[in-house]
């Protein structure tokens, strides 16, 4: 069954309103409510005094209206009288400034008062409802990724740093700390990043991260246990929140979790909002093996440049459909009903501050409809098949977002975007490899690696075996530039990966943006299908001298006029690409696809118009007319906005435009 | 008489240039001085060791010359030794940055200390001069609007939280803290907004905002009724300061004072300067009920966008006959003499550093003569009369400066300023209404509303009784929405006056800077005088529906094309328009021109050309040339620059431009 | 002989790379290597644990090689253990955010404790190798210019107000306290600028500035007498940084080192990073009184606009060659080993991540060879000698830095560049002088004062002098001003300089970016060379009243069209010129042109094409040049890029573009 619904925050609303709900979930279709995220100041009101009333009366509505539930634990906000009974346990920024309530997330994960209240309020839940007929599944805390530098987080990180380095000389020799005189000699010395004079150490940065991940994870797993305990049989998940700012390692944490949830919120109202779809839902699926759902999106709302952005009719359709197409459980949304107050009181909802007579509700029964047709088949689905694979990496992303780099508008999350939105234009499937956290690098007849920064021996190893066994490689700039703890790997560029691309990289000139630099023919053209002065790169430039590459493309103009940009080398029986400069969106999509050629790789069907997206998940073929024409694909004519599903008797809500 | 004058600081200055400055005040007409206003540090440069023998001398010489004193009390800025004696009344930034003496306003109004010493001073300078034959008037204070998070301003904000709401119950419901676990379960955990780790609760932010003008009124009334109780017959004021930052609800404390007297300074150099000067003074007529005084501008200042623009010649005459006309009691200034040191040694002056021998000087010797001979009948003028007002709110301000609101650039003041600078250009004389204040919506033929984000049930009555007893009613999206205390009014927007304006809007769609979006006429035109497909909207679109309003516009184009856009109810007696998106500065113009036709309402004068300014002020009418050609009204020409007042004697010194 | 080398960090690296860096430098030519600068927790890895084997260890093989060392005091970075054993000796910012270690420069440089451990390690240093023959020179601390405000700093602070000031009351006449009831009654009171509601006092800032200049001076001069008490021999120095936000007047601080030694890095890729060389080596030799040492560039670095920028082939050559034309004792770098890991990971060096068999290194090599040949006649050249200065003053800078000025956009370095970047174009050698520190205005025939915001009596007097007994002056706007404590001189701008300049200023007119103004010819024009219409002008406006001076140029549009612009008055035997507005660049280079024929100085040679410079260092004659095509001077065809030395069997590297 595919899941329909989202979060439900019953404690908002006299209890005459949950009627109307449940009436109303039921004409949608909703079939399953999360329940309780934020509802610690009414479960328990007072230290110690617990209700629980309401929340007996919820579940008993909500399974006697054949909804289940996700119940959360709902330590991601404790209420204010935890602020004054425990201050030490409020997060501290890296100014000192302790923060208060008034919000949410306003606790240190390491503090024991907050550890312990958590596991109080988890298992007091646990007790109770473990055997309600409604629970679907736990779902613990909200989206994890709080930081804070006390001195008890101190604490912490230095046990964390003890565990991994083992010996201080250790980390002195990984942190490099001869330089700028910060040798330790003491393992008290440590404390988290602070407010300093100038640049921190980066590897002292990138550790931090890495401490706050696992110790975000110490926490959830205290609760799962707790819950697990108390019936082994109900899954336990986390919603996994995306976002540069976020401490937490997704494609580790997933080995914890029963069911990989992921919160996506797309951010431009474009057509990028689908290809955000797409990467989310890609990468999603990477993290959870094959299969994962999604927990939360906004029904009729994208957050764009300061501005909500109400969603076009159908858009809340194709983009539900989307993530199941690319494997999703389901659909599920923030929220159910538009809040009176509270922080985010415009945040959108299946039924807004208007009521049920809108637009939105009317799109989401008829969206109900199709995911109630649709769930048999799609349950039984394996997810969706691709022969190319991108890699992803949270720790090249944090040590790129730090300072004193070649260039202060590296964005790695861009870079990765960018590789797979190519290969999404070409029509190409794609799934997300993870070489920071397993070297297994599945069957996949191409990988792409954009900037992955870090890279261990044992990863780089494993990329050398898949050129060797005939595996097609496309390696971009600063990529292998480092060992994980951010040491540099000497005698150039790009360090790891010099032997299997045959190249060596002697000096890098990072480039303004809207730089345009024009490419080239180089010698070892005969080697690619077709010329590659088509190209055009422009945001980085780099001194590239070939040891057994062939150079397949030139600079045309630039600081490097006349010297490699784009090589390829053979390697054992595979090839290795290296692209040593920032192709436009344009010509990455139109290499990424010559290569896949040369791989022998298919896209989803032949001749897809541009503005038809097509994913295959098992015997069903989604169908997408993102463009404001209609669009014909075989013998199927998609109206503007239309979704088909083939080989089911579904069929999505075509929807005419505005 | 009307006052001439401004700031004078002796205190700065050597005794031997009093003398000098009571002759070139003489020279000027200079007839009143605001004394004292940062003096507290030469009044009581040691904690109980007072000197006034100074403040005598200057108060004798200035009486001696005919000139009268604003005499100001100096609790705006503590002496350094303030800090040192009560560290605890220094204020508190939501940081916890405890902020310390060396620039001005460095106290917490809560604090016992801070109120004990406000009083001793105050008290001292009533006992000394309230009956000096030099008084004027008493001015407390500087700007009050200082804002402090300190654990003493928690218990006072507590405290008026508890006057407030009464119960704790009715606190959490008003605030709606289910939301993100924020329910209060002890008054003890409320504090002032402070540092927390992402959004706040805006109607959190929003009675702290509250709270603190009322507590900033609480220090000025102390002080009040000691200068009232040493002489009843001396009026007591304040200058009210305009801006963003500013926690303070003028409409409210204006019932406190004796005199409305505001300082302005307009923010652009261009056009727009004069505009501003018609708001401001407007505005500060309606705190004033008609009257009021203007306490400071910048004789040869315009500050904007980060520079001193110095005013062209006659500009500073035009300005001050401009508050004049608009029912000010005079034209004050900051400063008289131009400092040689501290934080604003380039603030201007009407004596420069350069000395008199300077064009501001001349043109302020002119002025006092216009000024002189305006007196008589110009005193006795009522204020100005108008048809038309604009409701003026700040706590729908405030409310709408917070976080999660759909549009980040949503910009209250700028909406408020557009609807008067619209009525402005086309020539109508405006007040303003306050409806959060007093339900009392006066005798105007049209009321334009701009955003009234928080309406309570009163004030949308009045509205309705308006209307139904025959006026016309403008309102914009953005008003209505919720209730005082931040509460959406659910059902539709715009909530509060869906009856009366027969629509209901279901979805919004805030549009980016420099979007354009053209209406066309829609089948309610011929309700309206013309075709309004000349009209060009663009900042923000709604999906409305109507119940029962006529369309009069539909949007031509943009995400809603074919919808309607601009709406008129027949109600009662009245008609009632809604503006659900944004028209450009000319299309709202046009439109609020044509609707006033057809309440009835005619401009000051016809035919009047585009850079003439026309206002009466009982008998007087005042003409200013803003433009740089010659003017013709009726017989008269004006020059390039020039003001022109009839039916009395008098004439603004007409000046050519540089 | 000229140094060449640069910063040496081994202890960075295995002792295996020891041997291998003497035999890169012996190849390159290096002869001399900065040790130690960061190395004090490895000098001291515990409190009162000194290890200095490995520092024997390398000095001793860098003299077997041949290579002298500039040893370093590590100061700048005390290690983690004295943070923890002296948390008081932390820096505090302005909010009371109390600093850790982390990066470098975490100290407050008046706390004893610190002070205490640098004197110590300073101490056991000059022990330890004060005659090894390998020491060259003592290099102190790293780029002085720390801030602090903590309570000790405080203290510090008053006592140098008291020597400064003598009475309390002088001070607060000085800084004008009475403005804001800032006066102080008891020297307590008076704290460093902290967090405060608003604007600060700019005379509390400035004296700030100066009294924290003044405090690392004396940790300066402390390890200075150290050092040179145990061998008098060795010439004392620290490498002096240049930037905005550096609190130390280098000016003043230059009496105090045994070398002038600067640290330069141009912050733009384009020319400018020509004109910025030949800045910062003209204002170092003004400061060294003719001699001075490049301590620090980047070998391969321009960081500019938040990008590294490598240097193009030939560019490390022209920079180098450039600093030591005007002056300098030699080139080196920051670094010479590019390090794994650290802040500044990225910063280049002589040996770049890639090794030796790079770019870099190779034209090091080249220039190694060139400085070697040069140095027999470089090391007894004079100085380049210069008809023209241009005045540099850092109080000045620090005020104009302040708020409260009329245009925040005011900037005093970028108006002092503009002179000395037109005097470069026009061919002009230039040196700088420094009012504020010394009254000694030269030999020079012209003098270029731009913005000197701050004079003291004294300096205008010997300003005044200069002008009677011959020489020619060019004064700019915001000259004169103020008096060094920043009270305003009062009657007229520009103050000081009225009556030498014959002209007094009654009103400012600040310009935004981008405005265009012409100018067109005055009445006094005759005394001109020739027409001024084909000059324009733009950022700033002044009333300008002449009074004695002939008005050379008029504005020809403006706000203040036909009136004076530029003037010229005869005052004694020579003349004085006022710019009462901001020139363009080309247009300011044609001014000073034109004004310097009338004073009878020559370019370097006639003649010379655009893109070359040329210097005269004693009897060497540089060219350079560094435009993209050969160039033509006199005999000499010098390629593009290409760098020639005359009248010594010398030849920089002519290198062809990339």
């Amino acid at each position: 069954m595919l899941f329909f619904g989202g979060d439900y925050n019953p404690e908002q609303w006299p209890a005459e309103v949950w009627a109307e709900d449940v009436a109303l979930m039921r004409q949608a279709g909703v079939n399953i409510a999360t329940v309780g995220v934020f509802a610690w100041s009414d479960l328990e009101p007072e230290p110690g005094r617990y209700e629980f009333g309401w929340l007996d009366r919820v579940l008993d509505l909500l399974h006697d209206g054949g909804i289940r539930v996700a119940l959360a634990t709902p330590t991601a906000s404790p209420p204010p009288w935890f602020t004054l009974a425990h201050p030490e346990a409020l997060p501290v920024t890296a100014d000192g400034v302790r923060l208060t309530h008034g919000s949410r997330d306003t606790y240190c994960v390491s503090a024991p008062a907050y550890r312990a209240a958590a596991r109080d309020i988890a298992g007091r839940l646990a007790e109770r409802y473990a055997h309600h007929p409604a629970l679907a599944m736990w779902h613990v805390h909200n989206e994890y990724g709080t930081d804070c530098r006390c001195d008890v987080t101190a604490a912490a990180f230095r046990h964390w740093l003890q565990k991994k380095h083992g010996d201080l000389s250790v980390l002195n020799e990984a942190w490099t700390t001869s330089f700028w005189s910060q040798r330790y000699s003491d393992w008290e010395q440590i404390t988290p990043p602070r407010a300093t004079q100038y640049m921190p150490n980066p590897a002292h940065v990138l550790d931090f991260r890495r401490f706050l991940s696992d110790e975000l994870l110490d926490g959830f797993i205290e609760q799962r246990d707790l819950l697990r305990a108390a019936n082994p049989d109900v899954p336990v998940t986390t919603n996994f929140v995306q976002g540069g700012w976020v401490s937490v390692d997704h494609a580790r944490w997933a080995a914890e979790v029963d069911v990989v949830a992921v919160d996506h919120y797309p951010d431009d109202a474009g057509p990028a909002a689908e290809e955000q779809t797409a990467f989310a839902a890609d990468l999603a699926r990477g993290w959870g093996g094959g299969s994962w759902l999604l927990m939360e999106t906004g029904p009729n709302l994208i957050y764009t440049r300061g501005r909500m952005h109400a969603k076009e009719p159908g858009r809340l359709t194709r983009h539900s459909l989307g993530y199941v197409a690319r494997g999703s459980g389901g659909a599920m949304y923030f929220q159910w009903r538009q809040p009176r107050g509270g922080a985010e009181l415009f945040h959108s909802a299946l039924v807004p501050h208007a009521g049920p007579d809108t637009p939105v509700f009317r799109e989401a029964v008829a969206l109900g409809r199709t995911l109630r047709n649709l769930s048999p088949e799609a349950s039984e689905a394996p997810p969706p098949a691709a022969s190319v694979a991108v890699t992803w990496d949270a720790p090249s992303w944090w040590a790129l977002q730090g300072a004193g780099l070649p260039a202060e508008d590296i964005d790695y999350q861009a870079a990765v975007r960018q590789a797979h939105r190519a290969l999404y234009r070409a029509k190409l499937q794609a799934d997300f490899v993870f070489p920071g956290v397993s070297t297994d690098l599945g069957d996949y007849r191409m990988i792409v690696v954009p900037q992955l920064y870090l890279v261990s021996d044992e990863a780089a190893a494993a990329f050398r075996d898949y050129v060797a066994a005939g595996g097609t490689l496309v390696v971009t700039y600063l990529s292998g530039i480092a060992e994980p703890d951010t040491r540099i790997r000497l005698g150039g560029y790009p360090g790891a990966f010099r032997e299997i691309l045959g190249v060596r990289v002697v000096e890098w000139h990072p480039q303004a943006p809207g730089t345009v630099i024009n490419l080239s023919d180089g010698p070892g053209l005969s080697a690619a299908p077709s010329s590659t002065a088509d190209l055009v790169a422009g945001r980085w430039v780099e001194r590239v001298e070939t040891a057994g590459a062939e150079t397949i493309s030139l600079y045309g103009d630039g600081p490097l006029a006349g010297s490699p940009a784009i090589t390829r080398n053979r390697y054992g029986d595979g090839s290795a690409w290296y692209l040593s400069t920032g192709l436009t969106d344009d010509s990455l999509q139109t290499l990424l696809h010559r290569v896949a050629s040369l791989a022998g790789i298919q896209p989803v069907l032949p001749d897809l118009p541009s503005e038809v997206e097509a994913v295959r998940r098992g015997e069903l073929l989604f169908l997408f007319n993102h463009g404001t024409a209609p669009a014909t694909v075989g013998d199927v004519v998609l109206p503007p906005g239309g979704v088909r599903i083939r080989s089911a008797d579904v069929e999505g809500a075509p929807v005419s435009r505005g």
